[in-house]
């Protein structure tokens, strides 16, 4: 058994489909070799887990299956799954060859991810999360689901309940232990819910990202959380003259900022608070980052790091 | 480290979609229980390793891309990767109430699969798998893929080369040793080539699922290899007054079957070509046999065994 520090990386949208592109399977393949490549750079210093979001992927699936009533539409939990395999193998090819190319040898694998969530959450009574393609009103009486209005038409709402347990945390725990690069809890994993009986049961719901990361970070037992997204770190004062960014801040400091308002609940927010929860729980470091800077944030030379 | 007999079973379509059905995800996840609880009740006697088909569900997602040009097409690997996902936690979830129920515990995963074809192997200058939707003659003009003439339309054809390597398959064959219930191999596996740099490249190809998990088994060194689908077994002169199914033969009569053109080169064909190269190179057992006589069939009670 390993005994090297374990670090969860959970990746933006960013490490696959960059601003102002389609998403094309060449383009999110380019994109996603930086990210593999700064894996496998810390490789021989940390246990590697690594998760990401499922966004752009699962709404295309939506897109794709509301244009043909020629094939069964599939639920969203099992969207999620097919984004989980899709990302994974992407991740897999770069990171096969990143390892290649540092004369690595490292097992990885993907999990396929489910996250419970407690089907009394009093998120699922209101849905707020909007998820795939713009309806006109016409079309949006047809259907079944909650709808909100939107500058481009209606929309789907979908409730993003809280995680409360990674289903395979043991799994991935073991392999972690193992010095195995693990690629899992994609999209905030596949949403389900406790069926009673020791089983699972898919639920319409969209998990955040982070929280669960940082939920699947306590779970492993992991010495670090990080956070790589398309921003340099967190900041206060945001959009004002004195903008600026937190480097390295006490979590009684970083909840002052939270409870002044500081991170706004659609972008910021959700990731500080996924960083100050791994906090809370462990007494242990949590980053948030540029994608490009992770190896300086980990060497506490850049992003936005929360320690006790 | 277990000492069990380690089992292939390679599940044929009918494990997920049943004749006349639509594939719902409600058919499927009703279909996919009786299967899974026959792999929990194998468990306390071997270590399980599950394959399986994925043909209806990448035609689905075939069609759905190209009823579209909203989206970014995905390319044929990719597909395969998501129904990997997809199935993947299909079967987890069947897998995880029948280990309840049956009060065992076990871990299981899904393995993204990619498996190696070679890129010079000939059965690439020549595609004749057809796959996905049907198009007019007006259509099939405007796409840059092999088409064949069909009843119904034109229709897109792809390679199904050999597969000669299961990329993951030091990483499944550490998972079985720790007696985790693994599902791998999807669909044939990610069909992939490689890149003479360390790594892979996705291949538009389809690779034989029965071919594929014959492979496994032998990279895995399995005991057993199962075939688990919609017939009770391989017969010889096949609607005719005296068709036979065969119980238990050894490789040389199946061998005699197989040179006199017992079994059509689009169905059973191939499926006794996976089991004989597993005999072949192992000197082991191989079953062919009906998906509900899974059991019956490794006491020696039902379906057609090949042996040495």
């Amino acid at each position: 058994m390993s005994d090297k520090p374990i670090v969860v990386i959970a990746f933006g949208g960013n490490a696959l489909i960059q601003k102002g592109q389609d998403g094309t399977a060449e383009q999110q393949m380019e994109n996603i070799k930086a990210p593999m490549q700064k894996v496998v750079a810390l490789a021989p210093d940390y246990r590697v887990v690594i998760s990401h979001g499922n966004g752009p992927q699962v709404g295309n699936l939506l897109l794709q299956q509301e244009a043909t009533t020629e094939v069964a539409e599939m639920p969203i939990p099992l969207l999620g799954a097919m984004t989980q395999g899709q990302i994974g193998y992407m991740m897999e090819t770069a990171l096969e060859r990143s390892l290649a190319e540092a004369g690595l040898e490292r097992n990885f694998l993907t999990v396929i991810t489910m996250v419970e969530v407690d089907a009394k959450d009093p998120l699922f009574e209101n849905p707020t999360k909007p998820i795939g393609p713009f309806y006109s009103e016409e079309e949006a009486a047809k259907k079944t689901y909650k709808m909100v209005v939107t500058d481009k038409g209606m929309r789907r709402v979908i409730a993003s309940p809280m995680p409360i347990g990674i289903v395979p945390h043991r799994e991935i725990k073991q392999l972690v232990d193992m010095d195995w690069i693990v690629i899992c809890s994609g999209g905030g994993g596949i949403p389900v819910v406790a069926d009673g009986k020791g089983g699972h049961l898919g639920a319409d719901a969209v998990i955040d990202k982070d929280l669960a990361s940082s939920l699947l970070a306590r779970e492993i037992g992991a010495d670090l959380f990080v956070v790589a997204t398309d921003v340099a770190g967190a900041c206060i004062n945001w959009g004002k003259p004195d903008q600026e960014q937190l480097r390295k801040v006490s979590f009684a400091e970083m909840q002052r900022h939270v409870d002044e308002g500081q991170f706004p609940a659609g972008s910021m927010g959700p990731k500080v608070g996924a960083l100050m929860s791994f906090v809370e729980a462990t007494g242990k470091r949590a980053i948030i980052c540029n994608l490009d800077e992770i190896e300086a944030a980990l060497a506490g030379d850049a992003g936005t790091e929360i320690g006790k």
